[in-house]
Formats: structure tokens, C-alpha cells, sequence
């Protein structure tokens, strides 16, 4: 079964989706697409060669009957809504991070699903698929680290754009750790505190950067993550979980080793695609061969729900310089 | 455009690659299976859900009017008589090493090939497709090591079964060097020489084992390889280019790094299908849109006889003992 | 000048000073030991075959006209008034961490030097003497990483016997931390925070095992420190340094590295005795060196000073759960 | 006991080696110098502060009575002089490499030691007293690695003067390896084989650079060490042994690692002296203690012998092209 999927947001994620789905995925092809610059969708429909009919808008695209599924790649204050269409028109969904731009945004998605009866949505945290988090994961899971103690992160960028403020360190960053250390753990979130170190002078003036986030999870887990965003380098994700009986480390992506003017030296990624760029396929190739199966079982709306409350309780914590406690409602049978 | 390919031969590599069409591609469909064993043929078409049809012969397989391109696969010794049938019929086909398992059988090959006037073949050298191949490949082609003067190489395997004889370090092991190291120079080899270090207590007693085979290019670059495909400890593929201005090192690959047990390790691969795993996706696809474009520009009939050619001088010096010189012919026009 | 040495103390440490001195390094000799269990020193004598006269007291070695300077490698208990007395008969002294159990005892010593008119004492701070560590003081103070920002550190132990509580996690383990960043920073802590994940099963009942110390220093500059004393793999030490720049990362201790048993690896010390053996050496060169010139300008007492202070601070920590400040009195000219 | 040396030959390595005696290691002191430039020798005295008397030649510095021990650090060609009347005068003596310049030189001096009954010299082979080099051995025989079966080497130089010629790159560089190999393997080479590769361009006209050295022992191990005098990018030395049941790889100097622009890097070392500056040290001190206990145990005459007949051979190989046997006659059982 080939799924046909609706494309609502044609901007650089979009486009990138549709890429995938096109050239490099099997089992999926893109025959709707929308955006709220109509030239957008239709410059993508071009550039990608697509057999796809540009909707005016997400809602008349959801409605398609021949969109068996929608992926969600607009602005971030919209997916609520087209989520919420979808999962009433009986349709699966893909949705790019943030769930919803609210936590009861999220739970709005989450009640409406159970109602349903079905699980429809898969939130877009990719790094679940990543081959080197799947190996943490079955490390941890086969117990060869012993009880997870503590993790040290850290999510580096190059630099970041002007818009970038302080929030979007938590929003549109650690939201990937947020959720990334819940699937790891199999655990939730405790309390937050954020730290400010010192500022670099790379920094625009309405960016703190770096800050440190500290998390507690129920099991006492300590985590701290390292947020910066301008650490001119390179991306530079790392991750080390530590436990009782050992230490592991997440690989880091390789090119070439030189031993060249002095140096002995391994280029460092600059462009976050091309880190996660396998993790994407993977992902979307789950989110497809899910709606042809019927059982979309990625990250849940429960999952972006949780992310959802642990990114207000760190920007919280980010105002308050307090450590923030951190209510995870019960999880309901439905996502067990 | 899709692809409609015929395998002929549905032996592991066989169905390890219509699995990949299958499943992990996009454009190619396979349409068409043989094999000697007529069971397994139609076993593989079942495993893998294929809407294919089960040939009696690969002769009559490259024959059917549905097949736009074949993949031979099947055992060594006849792949001389189905690459030419197939560019004698004015398919497309990709032939796994080797091309034929003598030169002369190359040369038939090529001079078919040009006769028929248009490129079809592409030999299955997979390590071009391999990202860290592809990046020592820019480096040397952007001068980033000045002149390439000497290559470092091992090739080595965990274990080998009884059948594999000493000239097989060369026929079945070394051959992927031979290739590899020609594209990478964009040079041929002008000597061989092979010396035989005191053997492994882990090598049955038909092979040698390990074999170091040096090589001298005609731009004159020193290299050498050591095959030992008894090693214990892992499959492992390490390549180094000394130039003028430095040195590269190949990309190794990672994976989770633990400390534990008074030990700083990452883990060694065992299994070469999944070291190559990525290059054959790479290989295969570009293989399918040649075969859409008319423009198949892979590995060619000529790299698969040049290959020929040093791997019998190689055999020739295991033998002798000697330094053996190899003989190239001109390239024809028609592979520049 | 041969530097005559009488040592305090000929516990573990002391004998191995004693040994370093006589064997290993120039321009020193034991010519006086003492220590509270007088057989043992008398032990020392004979394993070392020292030229040396054994005291029935501290306070008597300090007076004995042939020592020109002392070593206090006794209980830390003790340290206050053996240094205290060597200040006062204007001998130099080297002197074990901590200075003083309390940070009062420090102001002490600190009192009766500037009193005395004349640097005399040098604390037992190897670390600053450590060529990992002076290669980052380098590099930080030639401006290669920019400002630093971030500090994140481990300083872990395979295991620890069952004396070990909570509070000497800072005292004995965190103190070389302590010490090392300020020196490191050319800065103060302003405040300090200990958080305690979840424990290790191979702690005993009465230590929190592992904990993580966060500080901040006047400059702004956030250190996280991870200090796991049971971590069963090995003695590990981490540092790095996050800039504005860039990034330093400690020299890890190398070994042969096996490829062996699917594993790629390399061993991990167990013994921090070798980790700084090399520090030590210079270390006590320095002091030595440092006598028969007039000149100690080592780690000084108020160093060892500052230390204490900010370990009280971080032992309320641990015991308050709060962010706790870090008053550091302004520093003496005599020790700019 | 303080062993009283004299040195002859106070070029860069020895002041070096006075220096180390003087200022870094124990019980040793100089205490006559010579040079053929005695203005040289003075400078030295007075630089290092030393209290010992020129003497106009070596030979007299060998006969004075209070020289217990001789230093050879003169230019090669007067090496075997020196050391003959050395033993003659029945003092110990520590002689840089090479031993002789040829090896009927070095046979001259195994007859002289022999017939004084008593193991006099040592052979400047600092390697040996290399912690890497020592880790190596000490793994090889604990069979670690099993049976060894290759060894692949590398001495890298950034650059040489234009005094070094072709041949220089056996009897200066290669020399080293010729004599550690032998120590790890307990083994003897049988034959010698030199290829060039095409040659850098930052080599000057009278040396071909890069040069790979191919031996043989007589247990049938095959080494390959590539020499590169003008490599660039620093002094680096490599070596993997590869065993049957795994490969051992010499720790390489290790230094902050730096993540900046792009590059995650570790400085390569570009000075000999500091590669091997701890085995200088551990060297001269066996060499003292030694000479003090009157047993001089570390590399000797016959070490020096074996490796002149291997350099020779190699040289040989050099102009021939050919594969060159060694012909190693049976070891004294003085040197068992």
C-alpha cells in the first residue's frame, strides 16, 4: 500500500519532508500539499517534481479524501488546530515539535484521540530514531550500566539568528532533550532549575546563552544539560548516561581523521540536518509503514504533552532562578 | 520512472538485495527471479512478498520483455555469460564481483559492451558508495593531502570457513582494495608483490593467513595491504593516505562508547553487511536511476577488468614470490 | 644546596614523599621523620634506608636545627599546629590538604605568616602541577577558548572504603577541584548547590554517593562537578572548559589500545597515585627548589584558605539542600 | 653512592645528558667533560654550573681516576675509539647509538668486553625505557596478543636538514626501530627490503623521502615501518603490533584535545626530545644505577652489533632494490 499524505507548511522542514517521502522514502508520496504563501506550496510542488494539488488551506487539505495522512510542518501556532482536524477527520498525523504551543494545547489533542479510540498522531522528536540514542536506549534497557544515576548533555549550535530569544533555548532546543531523556529513562520529569553562566559575547543582547538546565526525574535521575547556541564550533550533541555499573557515551559522527599542520583533527558537523539527517528517514519511514499498518506507535501526544509541561516548568525556572516543581498527570491507559 | 530488474542468482547476496529494492529503494521493483535452485528463487519471492516471476534460466530471464535491467548475483563462474547475454539483449545490468573470473572474460565483456555502442554495465564495487571512501576521495581530488605518496590498508575478517583458500585473499578479500585504491588515485598499478607473515594458529591449513600484498602505482604511490581474515577480534576495514601535506585516516565506525570494568571501548563490528550496509543502499539506488536516466556511470566493465588484471598478478606473486609487474592495456576512449 | 627535610607524619603519603625525595628527585634529603606510632617512622627509616634521626614529637623536629624545612603529612587534625610552629621557627613548610580543619585554622596560619614577613608555606595542591592541567591554564590564559564560561567536571573513584561519609566527598575529593579552578579561573566562588541523584547500590549506608556540586564563581563562570566514589571502572578525572571560543578537554591518561575480543579499548588507572605520580614529583621539586632559593610560591595559605572556605560552604550545601554564598574576605596584598 | 662521569662530546645531546644527570636525575654528577671544540666544553661547564675539568681528548678523560663511568656523545665516527678504551680502562660506559660505524667496529668492542669478563657499555637505545614501548612488551610477553605476526611502524619527522642523505634514513631514523623490534619480538630479522614511493616534493635533492622498510624475522613476523623525514606535520611515531589474537597500538603523546572552528583536535608533537624525554631520563638512570651496583644490564654491545648488521643490510637494500638476507651470527653466551 502506497500512503498519500498532505503536506500543510511547505516552509524549510516542509520542503525537506517532502524531499524524503519522494526521493529517499519507500511506500509514501505527497498528492496534497498547503502553505499559508500559496507561491510557497506551489514552489515546492515544482522544485519536487510533485503530482500533488496545492490546498488553499490546511483545514480543506485535511478534508481530502484522497490524503490518507497529514504531516504538520507549519508554524508552531497552528498545529493544535490542524492537529485537532485531523484526528476528527479520522486522519493520522505527523506533527513537527510543538505538539501545541500550550500544555493545555496538548491535552485538547490528547482527549480528543482517546475519543477517537485511536492513536493517530506521532510527534516529531526524531532523535528517539537516531542509531546511536537506539543504542543508549538498549543499553540502558539490557541493564549493562546498571541503574541510571545521572546524565550530562549538552545541545550546542553554531550561532543562532537574531529572533532567537532566551525561551526558544527551551522551546525550540532542550525540547529535544526533554523528550529524548523521558524515552531513554522510561521515567518523568521531577523538578527544573535553569543557570546562567556568564554570557558569551557572541550572544545578541536578547539571548541569555549559555544556560545550564538542571532536571530531576522521579527516580532521581540527575540530568544537566549544557543549552548554547552560540558556541561557534560546530552541532555538537552530546550525551552521557551514567550508572551504577558504567558509563556510556553517545557516538559522535565521524569524517576523515587528519594528521595535518600540527594537528591531529576530525572535522565537526555545522549543520544539525546532516547530524539527524538518518534519524529523519527513519522516522518518517516509521510514521508511513504506521499508517499503513494501521498502529502509529512513534512518540505519542502524550509524549509532546509531557514535553509540553516540562518546557513551562524550565522556562519557569528560567524566570524564577527557583528549582520548579514539575505535576505529571497520570498517564491514561490509552498510552500505556 | 520505475525500474523493472531481474536477478539472477537469489543466493544471500541476491535476496539481500532485492530486499533492499524492495524495501528500502525507490524506483526499482523486481519483477523477475532465477536461480539454479528454482526452490529458492521462488522461497525469496515469497519471504519478500515480490510480484515476481520465477525464470527456469537467467538466459531467459534477461530475454523477458518486462525486465528493463538485470542484477546477476548468481555464482562467479557464470557471470561472464550473463552480463554478455544481457548487454547483448540491450539491458542494463549490474554484475556483483567478480566481472569474470578471468581478465580475458573482462576483455569479452568490454568489447561487447563498446561494440553495442552504450555503457551498461555497473560492477558491484560497493566502497565508492561508502561516505567514508567518498570523503577521502574529495580530500585527495581537492589536494587536501598534496600528492598522494603511500596508502596504508588492512582488511580484516573475524573468521573464515574452511573453503576459503589462500588465493581467495585476492579473488574474494583484496579484490574491493584493488578497486578502491585505483578510483581513489585515479592511478593503475604497475607491480605486485605479496609476503606471507608467519600463519595464524586460527587459519585452517589450506590458507595463508595473514598475507601482506604491496603494490607500487604507476604515478609510483607505495601501498599496502594487510588481509587477514582470521584477526578474531572483528571486521575491520582501515585505510590511510599519506600525502605530501598529511595524512587521512578513514572514518571508523562508532558506536556507543562505554567506560566500565577498568576499561575505556567501543565496540568492533562483526559483520561486514552492516559495515558496508549504507553503501550498498547508496550503490543499488544509483545503480536504479542510471537505469531511468540511460546513464549508467558506476563502476564500469573496465575497472572490473582492471581489477582482473591486478588480481592475477597478485595471485601470480603469492605464488612466485616475486615482485610481479601488471600489465594494463590502454583505456579505450570509451570508458574516459 | 642540599635541602634537609624532616617529615610529620609517615603514613602512606609521607613515605611515598619521603621515597619520591630520596630516590627520585634532586637537592633534598630526609634527615628527620616523626610520627605518632614512633615504629613506624622508624620503619620508614629502615625501608628507605634514610640518614635520618627519628623524633619523639613533631613539635621537636620542627626545633632540630638540621631541618630547614618541613613536610606536615600527618592527620589533618594536627596540620594547624605543626605549620603553625614551623612558621614560627621560620622554617619552611609543605603541608597536606587541608591546611587546617577549619577555615579559621587557616586565617590563623595565614596571620602568623604575613606576621612572620615571609611566604613560608606551601600547600599540597599536586594538581596545579599536573601537565594536563598546565597545558589548560596555558591555553585559558593565552586566550585560546575566549572567556570561559562553563567548567564541567568528574572526579571519580572505582571505590572507597567504609569510613567514608557524605562531608568528605568535598574535604578529601572535591578540595583538589576546589583548589585547581580557582587557580585555573584566576577567580573566587560566590555560590555553591550540591544535588544528590539517586544512589549507587555499591555505596555503604553512610555516603551519599554519587553527588554533583555546582558553583559559581564572582566572574560568572558555572562549574558543575560530578564527584561518584564508587563508580566501580577506574580512577577518572574530567575537566572541561567551555569558552567563548571553544573548548579544552583534559588529557586523558593513555595505554596501549587493544583491538581484541570485539572490543576496541583502552584501560582505565585505578590507582590515583599513578594519575598524578608525575605531579607529585614536580610538586615537591618545586618546594624543594623553592627552599634553597628562599622563594615557596606554590599553592599558598591563602589558597589553602580559600579552599576551606568554599568547602564549608559546599558541606552546608549538602546539608541545607539551598544555594549557599561564598564570602571570600578580600585578599592580602602578601599574597597577590 | 654517587657515580663520578665524565662525557665526551658536548654537542646539543650531551649538554642534554648532562643536564638531565645534573639538574633532573639522582646520583650522578659530572665531573669531566671533553669535546674536540674545547671552547664548546667549557661553555657547557660553565651553562650547566658543573664542577668538572676539561680535558684536552677523550682518551685522557677515559684514564682519569676519578671517572667511574664514561659518556660517549661524541660524533659517530670516533664512537668505537672511545668505547675500547673505555673497557680497557675497565670503566663503564654508556655510548650513543650508533655503537660503531660498521659493524666489524661493533664486533671489536664485543671481543674487547668479552675478554674483560665483564659487561661494560650501553647502548644508547633510549626506547626501550619508553612507558608506551614498555607497555607494548610487557603485553607481548603476557601473550595478550598471542603469537605476534606483523608489525606495522612508522617514523615520521617534519622536516631534515640538507645534510641528511638517503642512507642517513637507516643509519639515523631507522635505527631505533631496528633495535626496539628485536627487543619486542625476542627475535632476529632475516631479511630486509626497502621500497621508495614517489617521492615528496618537500624533500631535498639528495634524499628519497618517504622510504618503507619491509624485514622479515626469523620467526617469520613482517614488519613494515614507513620512514618520512619530511612529513610536515610533526614528529610522530607509530607502531601496531598484530598478534593472533589481537592488536596492540602504542599510546600516542596525548595533549588538550580542543573543539574549535570546526575541528575537534589534538596537538601533534613537533620536538623528538619531548616525544622521548621521560625514556632519556629512565634511561641514564639504569645506566647509573647500574654503573653503581655494577651490573649495566640495559641494551648492549651486542645490541648495538645486531642492529649495525640489520642498518647495514637495509642500506644494502636500498641500492640493490632486492630482497636482502641478514645474516646474524649465533649470540655469545656472555650476552644471554
Amino acid at each position: 500500500m502506497t500512503v498519500s499524505i498532505g503536506i500543510i507548511g511547505t516552509g524549510m522542514i516542509g520542503e525537506e519532508h517532502a524531499r524524503r517521502i519522494t526521493q529517499s522514502l519507500t511506500d509514501g508520496r505527497i498528492v496534497a500539499v498547503s502553505d499559508v504563501n500559496a507561491d510557497q506550496a506551489r514552489a515546492v510542488v515544482d522544485r519536487l517534481g510533485l503530482d500533488a494539488r496545492v490546498y488553499d488551506s490546511g483545514l480543506e487539505l485535511i478534508q481530502a479524501d484522497d490524503v490518507d495522512a497529514v504531516m504538520v510542518t507549519s508554524w508552531g501556532g497552528t498545529h493544535e488546530e490542524y492537529v485537532l482536524a485531523a484526528i476528527q477527520a479520522g486522519k493520522y498525523v505527523f506533527c513537527e515539535k510543538p505538539l501545541a504551543t500550550t500544555a493545555q494545547g496538548c491535552r485538547n489533542i490528547i482527549d480528543a484521540e482517546i475519543e477517537g479510540g485511536q492513536r493517530r498522531v506521532q510527534v516529531g522528536f526524531m532523535r528517539r530514531y537516531d542509531s546511536g540514542y537506539q543504542l543508549m536506549k538498549e543499553a540502558i534497557d539490557a541493564n549493562r550500566l546498571g541503574e541510571p544515576l545521572m546524565i550530562h548533555a549538552a545541545h550546542r549550535n553554531p550561532t543562532v539568528p537574531e529572533r532567537y530569544v532566551t525561551p526558544m533555548a527551551i522551546h525550540d532546543t532542550l525540547i529535544h532533550e526533554l523528550d529524548t531523556f523521558r524515552w531513554l529513562l522510561d521515567d518523568d520529569y521531577a523538578t527544573a532549575q535553569v543557570v546562567f553562566p556568564r554570557k558569551t559575547r557572541h550572544a545578541h543582547s536578547k539571548v541569555e546563552d549559555p544556560q545550564i538546565v538542571l532536571l530531576e526525574t522521579i527516580q532521581g535521575v540527575r540530568i544537566d544539560v549544557e543549552v548554547f547556541v552560540n558556541c561557534q564550533y560546530g552541532y555538537d550533541i552530546q550525551c552521557d548516561v551514567i550508572g551504577e555499573e558504567g558509563i556510556a557515551h553517545l557516538p559522535e559522527p565521524q569524517s576523515l581523521t587528519f594528521r595535518q599542520a600540527g594537528q591531529h583533527s576530525n572535522e565537526v558537523l555545522q549543520d544539525w540536518k546532516k547530524r539527524f539527517g538518518d534519524a529523519f528517514d527513519v522516522e518518517l519511514q516509521a510514521f508511513i509503514d504506521g499508517v499503513a499498518n494501521g498502529t502509529v506507535d512513534g512518540p505519542s501526544s502524550w509524549d509532546g504533552y509531557a514535553a509540553a509541561i516540562a518546557s513551562d516548568a524550565c522556562v519557569k525556572a528560567q524566570e524564577s532562578g527557583q528549582i520548579e516543581s514539575i505535576e505529571m498527570p497520570d498517564r491514561p491507559a490509552f498510552y500505556a
